[in-house]
């Protein structure tokens, strides 16, 4: 905490994100305070020791202002809090970056002591009972700093991400939202687009539906409410990769309108999936792996999972991921083991050895 | 197997699909006979115990044949395994079924001796020495009888599905093509293109990818060659299926370039999403049941796994899904553990007394 000796941060808004921050940093030693509009909220976060609520009336500003509001409050709450001298320097977590910039630059004398970040963290639930001291452990915290950021702001917002456990990226705003718009809210689109054409689908073609759809369609039951202010709030960082995506989607159609011989442009957009696909970040960051998998039909009761990860680690081999299938209308799941490759023979004799039930 | 008691059934075609039918109907008691161009592949799936060569010449004709050739293949081998009265009646194993039915029609006399069948079932790898004898276990297999299909082809396709383990069920072969399209040949269509943007995008632009997109593109990495056969051979079907699609992406579009207050054009997609989402079987076939998660943070070591899901069965809870999630930059691991609404609060319980770290 070096970086925040015998100085203090606020933060502002004591929601999930809000207390986590609170949590994570007072367990790093740094002395927090917290404000919220909501008494109870506030009550609750300082009770949960996220910090001590922010006392009244003037004094020393912290040194740095976490502004943790919902996204339409972000440039109020920022200005209101460096205009006021209560902190020296602000960030906020909001989930898209050039939007606030804007605003903020219009409300505040001097925008340089803004600084936009971006914690890529968050749980499906909400509110400071939520909150989590290592919610952001291991997770990118995007940091936004344009021309007029003063140095002071961006090393503050570091110094946070870091004590928190975060693995801090600086980028612009636009870069952010860019990015944010091709790996988080366009593929929520395509998921939400494709969960919608199950919608009024017949029973029986529903009924056939596999693993493969299941995983496509997994993020389309995100919160629409939700979503629907993310998107509009990154419409222009959103609509040219919806644009790439019409492109192709219209030269796959007109491949299967009027096939040629050897189908070129589909086989070219199918592999452009591939390739694409490949450059997805693996675990630990590193470049994306291909694990060899082990199949385990097992009985779907309880203490079936454990008995198998026992007999797998017993075999010496570290299972990288796993997945649970279950099968339709049967007692009996699938369990797919991860493994590095070359370890997979091993993992399967091993466990047959225990009596499994291999399939890969 | 009395349906085949005293009778033979005829596998034509011995790579995975074909040995694996072979396999799990030799266990079954039934007394099959394989056949395979390749005289290498046809000894390995003998080898492997998936029945006895096919005799040379005339004899007795099988049951049943189960063609299990390449698609392109299939109606050329059922007309000739008819016409020359190898077997009584015949069935296929192609992921397609309008086409072959079609093509069959043309080929073959009686073209009621021939039932059009799909198990929902495979796997990443090839050949005979994948084969599994459960490889069916618990999986749909459909079976495509029209009007003019005699009751002897259906009864008998149906006793192979059930002799194989598979949950068997009918409809017509426009039906199951229609259904393939939306749950299964639309989704990778849509996975393809999503993982296309991916492939010339910068790369602090990929590094920020997290488990949504990487689920949604799970299904790009599949082999561009077969997917480019499988979408050409469907297209009828699978084309009215991505208009509606496209349709949807262009109001969407619309919605983001001229926004309105409250978006409801949005609001009605992502909804749409929500609902067709909530429509996926969930598992034993039962509807979709939302489940409650326990996340838990694991090191990334052997023997970790195997201890959470010990003390996880110890606190006798059924664990009914798992995900791991690798932290990038971290040699640490969330383990989100999927357990009955209502079992969380327990299961956190008795982990946390157990000195794990709960994340929710």
């Amino acid at each position: 905490m070096a970086p925040f000796e015998g100085r203090t941060v606020l933060v502002v808004g004591t929601g999930l994100v809000g207390t986590s921050v609170g949590l994570a940093l007072t367990r790093a030693g740094v002395d927090v305070r917290l404000a919220d509009a909501k008494p109870e909220i506030l009550a609750e976060a300082v009770r949960l020791g996220a910090g001590r609520p922010e006392p009244d009336g003037p004094g020393e500003p912290a040194a740095l202002a976490v502004v943790a509001v919902p996204p339409e409050a972000v440039a109020e709450v920022i200005g209101e809090v460096l205009e006021s001298r209560r902190a020296e320097y602000a960030t906020d977590v909001a989930s898209v970056k050039v939007l606030p910039t804007m605003q903020v630059r219009e409300r505040v004398a001097d925008p340089g002591r803004y600084v936009g970040s971006h914690p890529m963290a968050g749980r499906e639930v909400s509110g400071p009972n939520a909150a989590l001291a290592d919610l952001f452990e291991g997770r990118p915290w995007v940091i936004c700093p344009d021309d007029g950021t003063h140095q002071q702001a961006v090393t503050r917002a570091l110094a946070v991400a870091r004590l928190v456990g975060a693995t801090p990226m600086t980028m612009t705003a636009a870069e952010h939202d860019a990015a944010v718009a091709l790996v988080s809210h366009t593929p929520h689109v395509v998921a939400a687009l494709m969960a919608g054409r199950l919608a009024g689908a017949p029973g029986h073609e529903v009924r056939l539906a596999g693993p493969g759809v299941t995983d496509v369609t997994r993020i389309a039951s995100g919160d629409p409410e939700l979503w629907t202010e993310i998107l509009t709030a990154n419409a222009a960082a959103v609509r040219p990769v919806l644009e790439g995506l019409r492109t192709d989607l219209d030269r796959l159609m007109a491949a299967l309108e009027t096939p040629v011989a050897g189908q070129p442009v589909l086989r070219e957009l199918l592999r452009g999936g591939v390739d694409g696909r490949s450059r997805l970040p693996g675990k630990h960051g590193a470049a994306h792996t291909e694990f060899a998998t082990v199949i385990v039909a097992v009985e779907d009761k309880p203490g079936q999972l454990a008995a198998l990860f026992a007999d797998a680690g017993a075999a010496g081999v570290n299972v990288e991921d796993v997945r649970i299938e279950h099968a339709a209308g049967q007692p009996l799941g699938l369990v797919e083991l991860d493994v590095r490759p070359g370890a997979e023979d091993e993992l399967a004799a091993s466990l047959r050895e225990r009596g499994w039930t291999i399939r890969g």
